[in-house]
């Protein structure tokens, strides 16, 4: 009834987090809560999220490449990606009022390109404006626990490794760090997670801060 | 003997100019005249020159894509090519005293993407500055000659056209006023080749302003 221009617009969740916190399991789990919700829910990811911006992320997580990626490549090639997919994805989305899910986000770029790989931070947020133009997420999960324990799961998971799973563990210390500077410096953006304790226990919690957002947005 | 650093590193030269004005054709000539001088010449081009920056050509050019590509994502895969292009190219031929002969670079850029579709030229300008660090060629050929004769030899030449091919004559119009005004900003740096004669008069040209700058830089 008489909805608001915001109340129309769909909300913009992104989840965060370093190798081996369980972020894609929990990415399903965010999109049945929300639409168990009644609500439209479009899940997808980056780098990627629609068909040319999933093959730039081709040519970013190539571990077996015939040359090294320059570190300023790579940073334009992620907010290249990320354009196309707010144009063809994000935006049109939350246009017609869906709810996106994102495994990973720009704080994601802060995090492994700025903080792990020392690139410039003014450069990243220089690429920002000029990609995003102001659009933030509504909300930004961050998983967070031990990178010595998340590297264990990791190992144990078996998974094949891309090119930035295959880096050194001061590496993913440094992502984490850079991670919580990004909850330090906007915490009313997120929610931090402790993603250590068993599955049951870390779903309940994103469940009840889930629920904690879409009643002060005034969606349930 | 005794040379400075300046003569001890290569030169940087770009061709530029619209579709239709023999560009392909004069850096063939270009290359083959600075051989003739008895200097080592590394041939290559925009965007592509390296294994990673051509595999971004591939996804800038595609005509039949599934999806259009957004100005921005474009924009950005021009410049992480370019990064890509020059750190694996570029920059250790110029270090170790090669010229590099490049059809197209940064001019290119400001033609097509800023007077051509319109993106702000201060994003471009940023972009600039973050991949090149104050790079520029030392000498740039601008192949000029009106629109229309450009495009009746690109019709007669009858080559399969990509995505930037397809455009409307008054884009090709936007593109040349585009280079000019990059040649009025710092004609020092250019040499403005007349490219309506036919190809003995413009390799001519092309030959002179050549040995005119390898004389100024002391290299014949």
């Amino acid at each position: 009834m008489n909805p608001s221009d915001d109340s129309a617009r769909g909300r913009f969740i992104t989840l965060e987090g370093g190798e081996g916190v369980g972020k894609s399991t929990n990415v399903d789990f965010v999109v049945e809560h929300l639409r168990g919700r009644g609500l439209e829910v479009v899940r997808t990811r980056e780098p990627g999220g629609s068909p040319r911006a999933e093959r730039i992320r081709t040519l970013l997580l190539d571990p077996a490449a015939d040359e090294p990626l320059d570190q300023t490549a790579e940073l334009l090639l992620m907010f290249a990606a990320r354009a196309q997919h707010l144009a063809m994805t994000i935006l049109p989305a939350l246009d017609r009022g869906a709810f996106v899910v994102c495994d990973r986000f720009t704080d994601a770029t802060y995090a492994y390109q700025g903080a792990g790989r020392g690139i410039d931070r003014g450069a990243i947020e220089m690429l920002e404006r000029l990609v995003q133009r102001g659009l933030e997420p509504d909300l930004t999960l961050l998983l967070d626990m031990p990178v010595e324990a998340a590297l264990a799961r990791m190992i144990a998971r078996g998974a094949t490794l891309d090119r930035f799973e295959t880096q050194a563990p001061a590496f993913f210390c440094a992502v984490r760090e850079g991670y919580r500077h990004r909850y330090e410096a906007a915490p009313q953006r997120f929610e931090l997670i402790d993603a250590a304790p068993a599955l049951a226990q870390v779903q309940a919690a994103i469940a009840a801060a889930l629920d904690r957002r879409l009643a002060q947005w005034g969606t349930i």
